[in-house]
């Protein structure tokens, strides 16, 4: 039996696919409070300086610079309090030549002052009157209006991820809504004679859906609204019906399909027919993963997953994931990995990127990675493990105690 | 003015503040769809074995591994089909000596049956028999009952947040339930005279409150849920009435305290009427971040936070983020850091933690930390930033070109 995939090295995979996908995050305007983790679809530019007017950030005296110049413990500047300038009001105070106005921190400077001696750094003569005993200089203790950010700056890029410190920016600003992409919607289609619902009871020779829940909850992670259309039986017309229906609703299109090599040739028919250019790439050289069918029906991703759980999630973290963020406008981010020594040896093949399941484990103060064995239709390797280990293209295996990149999930 | 703190470098500040407070996480039975990232109370074990039956990896034929030993191209071994395992079925197919079964790739295996010849390694001679090229091991190109789990193996450890292959791994059981941890509810309070809520235009003196929404995202993050009280005004009893409220309700607190020396003392007169013991550690040995409160009140968690957006945002993310985890029962995890050369000098002193604000840039394939400086005033700092560079207690500062970890948001 012939093999009639078209494998690709899933970097080129990946490019085939993109280059036929419009790249158009759509705008959603929401509230700033409810933007967490949420893609700007738009830069954000201040509307106003921040701080917007000088204040200290010190407890102390605001004072004019010049008048404190030489100024020692032994030979203190002497200065007149005019006043206290109190919290969340503007001051009607102005310093003239050897003053100074007791200031809080956060509080504005009065106007006249152009810097902040610490509290510490005074002493109290009499009524109305200091000592300073340490000289400032200009804009000492204190922020200039602007000094975080100007009117007009870009204050976030588009394709940011939303973090809690954004959140505090922008609310900073007064901005409380923002542009951000919409979330992709992604009807997951679980096929297969043989798969139930979780919640039924299985008979002999039946199995579980997982992939609908756990490529559902990756969709979900990675910035997607996942949509799980159930199960459909493995025929072209039941196939077709029901992938038709889910893409028509949704953004994008993710088929677990069978493992059966029939079961693949019918998935990939009945993509052709959801629409233009139909499947770009059969088949990836990744393992586990290498039956995988990457398409574009009418400018929406489609992607045939394998059926094999654990092959699913793999390519759902290679593939989709970041179809999803190419959708969502995301700007590329570090992958988040974790620097290794392996274990034990992992053999491989040349010509295929392996990916195997590992657990990290510290031991004297040193961080391992612990291949977990198995095939790919256990899930439980994957449960069992804190991350993928790669097995790069071009190598035969990689040796126990080389230093290896760990992809944590 | 004399310097009231007991300072404690954070690590004993918080074995201080985990020493009184009672772990209990609260368990809740919620739907295994719903339960992506939240932590299990209890350890699951699984109620039957998976594969639940012996399964074909491969599509080919269910064979007696004896019958092909020293079958090969040149002299291939004959046996006779005596049917098809049809997907999703019991299968009443028993095989004897010479004969075969075509399966499927997921199929079952028919009693009598011990392996599987891949399909590549046959040839149909005639109807109903075939040809194989290749001997097969006993077990060969199948799973057996409970290879990936057995009846009764724990299957996911309490205090581990529910990843999408987790729930894979569930549903795969049939477990469409699980008994995750209930979120602890913070409640947020900020206080300052100063301070208006970001719907609000400012006058001068008056700055947004942005505690409450970067550190209630933080919080959120973790796996807690924030609930925001507002902004109480600098006095004794409105600060103990609304920090009473938001405790009743919540089962922990945070303050954001002014930054000021007389608002700080205010927040901890507030917080030891609170309940008992009340205020635990004066001040952390971190910068930025030092005037910070760590207090329990009647076994509940109550954070004084300074009132500077990236002193309150740092400490949330050393002490809060912390807690949150542990009131969960969430088992420690390795913290996501990254690996980069640091590209100049920072000073520190010795007897504190520094926590620098870093951006992570990629240069001629090297990863640099580029620290982004500026007063702790300014959040800015930390939206341009990708992480935290940790400047140790005990050092003197950091050296451009040394490698260097940073902690990323």
């Amino acid at each position: 039996m012939p093999e009639f995939f078209n494998v690709l090295p899933p970097a080129r995979a990946l490019e085939e696919l993109f280059a036929r996908l419009p790249l158009a995050p759509q705008p959603r305007r929401i509230d700033t409070e409810e933007a967490l983790d949420r893609v700007t679809a738009a830069p954000v530019l201040s509307p106003e300086p921040l701080p917007a007017f000088p204040r200290s950030t010190m407890d102390g005296y605001a004072v004019r610079a010049r008048d404190t110049f030489g100024a020692s413990a032994t030979l203190p500047a002497y200065l007149n309090v005019i006043g206290e300038v109190l919290m969340g009001r503007a001051s009607t105070l102005a310093l003239a030549s050897g003053q100074a106005a007791l200031v809080h921190t956060g509080g504005i400077i009065p106007a006249g002052a152009d810097a902040v001696v610490m509290i510490e750094h005074t002493q109290t003569v009499r009524a109305n009157e200091i000592e300073v005993t340490k000289a400032v200089a200009v804009g000492e203790n204190s922020l200039r209006v602007g000094e975080d950010v100007s009117a007009g700056d870009t204050v976030i890029e588009a394709g940011a991820r939303l973090r809690p410190q954004d959140l505090g920016g922008l609310m900073a600003l007064g901005i409380t809504q923002v542009e951000v992409s919409r979330r992709p919607r992604f009807g997951i289609l679980a096929t297969g004679d043989e798969v139930v619902p979780p919640q039924s009871p299985v008979a002999p020779g039946q199995i579980r859906d997982i992939n609908s829940y756990a490529v559902g909850a990756l969709v979900q992670r990675a910035g997607g609204l996942p949509i799980r259309y159930g199960i459909a039986p493995d025929d072209f017309d039941s196939l077709l019906a029901a992938s038709s229906k889910a893409l028509s609703e949704c953004d994008g299109l993710i088929l677990s399909a069978g493992s059966s090599v029939s079961v693949r040739d019918l998935t990939g028919e009945v993509i052709n027919r959801l629409g233009s250019p139909g499947v770009l790439v059969h088949g990836v050289a990744v393992k586990p993963g290498k039956p995988t069918l990457l398409a574009v029906c009418d400018g929406k991703p489609v992607f045939g997953l394998p059926g094999n759980p654990v092959s699913a999630l793999v390519i759902a973290e290679l593939f989709v994931k970041p179809t999803i963020e190419r959708m969502l406008g995301l700007r590329p981010s570090p992958q988040r990995t974790a620097r290794a020594k392996l274990t034990r040896n992992i053999a491989s093949e040349a010509g295929r990127e392996d990916y195997v399941p590992a657990r990290l484990v510290e031991r004297e103060g040193e961080l391992l990675a612990e291949p977990v064995f198995g095939k790919s239709n256990l899930i439980f390797t994957l449960i069992r493990a804190d991350g993928l280990l790669r097995v790069p293209l071009n190598v035969n295996g990689l040796s126990a105690g080389e230093m290896v990149e760990v992809r944590l999930f």
